[in-house]
């Protein structure tokens, strides 16, 4: 299924997630738009049509037998607020994934129930290099856990498709920084 | 106005969030019931049932001239599932506050827009002695913000009212610990 992702471009503008304009990011490089996705994972309006999307979307990327064994994975901290609304949209249940856990003690790495049985589908805000994902990933692979799929709202499409290729998991961006160029 | 809180303490039993039986805590101390409450805050249903909860609850809780001007905070990592659900259900923004921000170089305490113009009303999903949404709360007040009550759904009556006071900050618990005694 190819879903139009004008709706989320459109949410993605109004909450002021996405700016278009003339801005020199921090690299020193010059850039016509700039992303702060935490516009969008904080207010619950954009938060609400982003997951009301993904619900729609993930049935599209599952097999039918897989309907009753997916989790929504949530990296911590950005995953969080996504998962968890992608959580409350599809009645799938929730996973958080800690970034790192060394100095937790006795902390597991993982805030609700790891069942390795079912299908773990990532969530992200925004993707560079991919690097956090790719951690959380192969900690998740380490404990014996399915994942095939991550999906995030905005990918930069620098080079986490490929590190997340590498890995065996594809990458599903709702919405790639090429087409904010576009717009 | 008084809730019936029976359909959170039904809730979190169905979802094993609370277990009845005879415990030996960590401490060595007995108990007759068991909270694990991250059961709760990763089921997508429960964590409806409480957010719809909260969500006829806030009103009840602020004066009419503040309906337009809340922010739901959350304190990282454990309020945040339950913050980002009761944003969704109230539309009000979410605020995520970091525990602590050393080792985080230049990065915001926050995730999400501090506007001090508005109260913020913090959840958590479990308080026992208050330690770490006190820190929290003070971290606020130092950045100016207003914030008068905390929301949790569980409290383990093991001091957080009386730590939370001392701040002149309310704790409003959806359940206490000596209801779950009596059940």
């Amino acid at each position: 299924m190819i879903m139009d992702n004008r709706i989320i471009i459109d949410a993605l503008t109004a909450c002021d997630a996405v700016k278009f304009g003339d801005f020199t990011l921090s690299s020193g490089q010059k850039s016509n738009f700039y992303i702060d996705i935490k516009k969008a994972s904080t207010d619950p309006k954009t938060l609400k049509i982003i997951s009301e999307y993904i619900g729609k979307l993930i049935p599209s990327v599952i097999s039918h037998s897989q309907k009753n064994s997916i989790i929504i994975g949530g990296v911590e901290l950005g995953g969080v607020p996504i998962a968890t609304a992608v959580s409350l949209e599809t009645e799938y249940p929730l996973l958080i994934i800690r970034k790192e856990v060394k100095g937790y003690g006795t902390k597991s790495r993982y805030v609700g129930d790891l069942d390795l049985s079912k299908e773990i589908i990532l969530m992200e805000d925004v993707t560079t290099s991919g690097g956090s994902v790719k951690k959380a990933i192969e900690a998740l692979k380490e404990d014996g856990a399915k994942i095939t799929k991550v999906v995030t709202i905005v990918d930069r499409e620098s080079g986490a498709t490929e590190s997340l290729a590498e890995l065996g998991v594809e990458l599903i961006p709702l919405v790639r920084a090429s087409e904010l160029v576009k717009k």
